[in-house]
């Protein structure tokens, strides 16, 4: 078989997605998880993830498409190209959703690859790259934040899904609920040697898009994310009868710590992002003095090296405060998202696409996080953000304009054709 | 009838309380609500609390005085005078507790007003004044601090009670699952006229005394406390994309505020006292920004003008700290109880009385709340400290050596019988 490519951007450089197709799909899903409130809970592996997912695939099926599930629940609608040796450009995001969510978060990415598969298929364009649109499994982290695309790319690990581990039962039991032996995660690793790329549309979830007027945002890098549980120790005691100055009061050095880690990072680290969500204490009365303080805290970084820094400093904050106060303090952390580069490939591909379809486009680094950040550790990823009014995100007043979905799912498709036609 | 008083003195100057039938009694009661644990649990309005006030009663009964109940739920043993005029000598304490208790905290203050009248009762002693060994209803605060001293005194308000009002719900419930009207307990008022006073024994919960090797220990004042949950109120947004400088973060406003109250109170008011006991942050998640964190604070003082006065203080910073982050703050006052002196002439007859029983003492101030603030408004009242073994209280570990208990105790029967004697 003969791959012409002036012949093929001839009859590509027209197409563009159907809008009207893609927009009743997005009205059909948004109903699948609808409250009355008019959020969306479509949790994964949720009875309305699980909906969702049935949907899906019919929608796969109607469209002549090949359906393919994984090992780890994640699903894809596949257009095989003819070619023997033929890798697999990923496209895609997530169907499910965080609790009282918005429309757009995942869907639309999953959506237009979705589309973009159909266009493709129908106008009988034959590429040297099979293509695959997934829905990846607990993208938002119901049970684990990017469960589904961990697992694709082999960075989940024994310990993650063991049974041997208590803190893992829920997530076990969800997966079983759902259909999934836990254990068969670890076999929906997939050999890098077989995928050529990773695409993802995403809305912006911030408000650069919006405020500079530009439809398509072209993502450079993907902030690195670490959590934390941060616990410090003193002693309960009886408040009116314990020495002003003896005191080991864990929530007076917890409040120190919150203080200074907050001044700390925006002094020395200008892009980096500290969050202190969360304070549990214990015994916790009007008239005990606390005990424990147990603190729910998150860096993020764009720049692995000054994430990895920028946390020491904050375990050294945390250690500085609880001595100012004797306490002891232990520190656990919880999850660790990997900073990620965007491939300046893609980044080339998407700016070219959008100029030749007449969209203007800024380089954005996402804050959020997202599968691509994995992906990108396993194969060249790219992303692409389109305009979240208000910058509003995770509720259900998330909004994008349909004409911005349409110029996005267009780039998309103009991008994914670019790479490949790339053998 | 005529009350010689040098013919009493000989008789009581040789008076002692019983040992061995105290011992008994506090055994026996250490077996209600005593837990696996070696705590006591007899919340206010328990099972277990309805378990010692029966109790209570049949041990008035064998002692062949009169059992008396009000209608707040207090309970009392009664000596009566033959005098038509006597008014009524309050001695009390409590046999409520926290949970997970020790034995001492209020148990010993009841059973050694119980032996008191005993003994003056076998002994035959004739007074002119009705003797009254009373157990308070909830003098811990499980449902309301000291709610059956304040329905005694009439510190008690329509509002207090009404079941007009939600929070007063499960207090109401309680009382009537107790067999108590709970509009009854405004009628629990004595007249003050009818009192002639107020004495309590109680356990130090401080280690002044068993540091100064001292058993016996003369209340001067009882510090006045009040307690108010402050509300920082922000706004939630996602921890990645919202801009750092533009965050609304509840928890930061809140830590600042403990950081500087905790400053304030030591180095403007140093014999204040500053307790913030717990923190809840909502909606308390990893990767969103606190958009409400409701803290629960303490104040206490001797002085009244100086509680209040740190009180507008603690407040003014409260408003202060949320400013810093543009946030609302809203506060609301749950307690406010009174600081009180104790009677000087309850000092000097403690003092004269432990001195001829040869019993060292010191002055000590109650940063601990009792019942004797609010009776210390209504009729002049005392309180006798016995030292505390590590200043240890509200816990299994609480522990008094008998022979202090005792020491305690015959300091109490010498100090109401001189009091009782002055008509």
């Amino acid at each position: 078989m003969d791959f012409t490519l002036p012949t093929t951007r001839l009859i590509t450089d027209k197409l563009t997605i159907n809008s009207e197709r893609m927009r009743a799909d997005f009205d059909q899903l948004s109903l699948i998880g609808a409250a009355p409130s008019g959020g969306i809970n479509r949790l994964a592996l949720s009875p309305e993830d699980l909906a969702a997912r049935s949907w899906f695939a019919n929608r796969i099926d109607d469209a002549g498409l090949i359906v393919r599930d994984d090992d780890a629940g994640n699903i894809s609608a596949v257009l095989r190209s003819d070619r023997a040796d033929a890798r697999t450009l990923l496209i895609g995001s997530h169907l499910d959703t965080v609790p009282n969510a918005g429309r757009y978060d995942g869907a639309i990415g999953v959506l237009a690859a979705l589309e973009c598969l159909r266009v493709i298929h129908e106008n009988d364009i034959r590429l040297p790259m099979h293509l695959e649109a997934i829905n990846f499994t607990d993208d938002e982290g119901n049970w684990r934040s990017l469960l589904g695309c961990r697992a694709l790319v082999g960075a989940l690990q024994d310990d993650d899904i063991s049974e041997l581990r208590p803190e893992n039962a829920p997530l076990r039991a969800a997966l079983i609920r759902a259909g999934i032996e836990p254990r068969d995660l670890l076999r929906a690793r997939r050999n890098p040697d077989s995928i050529a790329g990773y695409l993802e549309l995403h809305v912006e979830h911030g408000t650069r898009l919006e405020r500079a007027g530009v439809p398509i945002g072209i993502v450079t890098n993907i902030v690195g994310r670490s959590t934390h549980h941060i616990t410090f120790i003193g002693q309960a005691g009886h408040s009116g009868t314990t020495d002003m100055y003896k005191r080991r009061d864990a929530l007076r050095g917890a409040a120190l710590f919150i203080v200074r880690a907050h001044e700390a990072v925006r002094a020395r680290y200008g892009d980096g992002i500290f969050n202190c969500g969360d304070v549990v204490v214990k015994p916790g009365a009007f008239n005990i003095i606390p005990a424990l303080a147990r603190l729910t805290v998150e860096c993020r970084h764009v720049n692995a090296a000054l994430l990895a820094e920028m946390e020491t400093t904050i375990l050294s904050i945390a250690r500085e405060s609880a001595a100012s106060y004797d306490l002891d303090v232990t520190t656990e952390k919880v999850t660790q998202m990997p900073a990620a580069d965007m491939d300046p490939q893609w980044s080339d591909i998407i700016a070219r696409c959008s100029d030749r379809l007449g969209y203007a486009h800024l380089p954005l680094v996402s804050y959020a996080g997202h599968a691509a950040q994995f992906l990108a550790h396993f194969t060249p990823s790219g992303m692409i953000f389109i305009p979240s009014k208000g910058g509003i995100g995770h509720h259900p007043d998330e909004y994008t304009e349909w004409e911005h979905v349409v110029a996005g799912a267009n780039v998309l498709l103009h991008s994914i054709l670019e790479w490949a036609q790339m053998s």
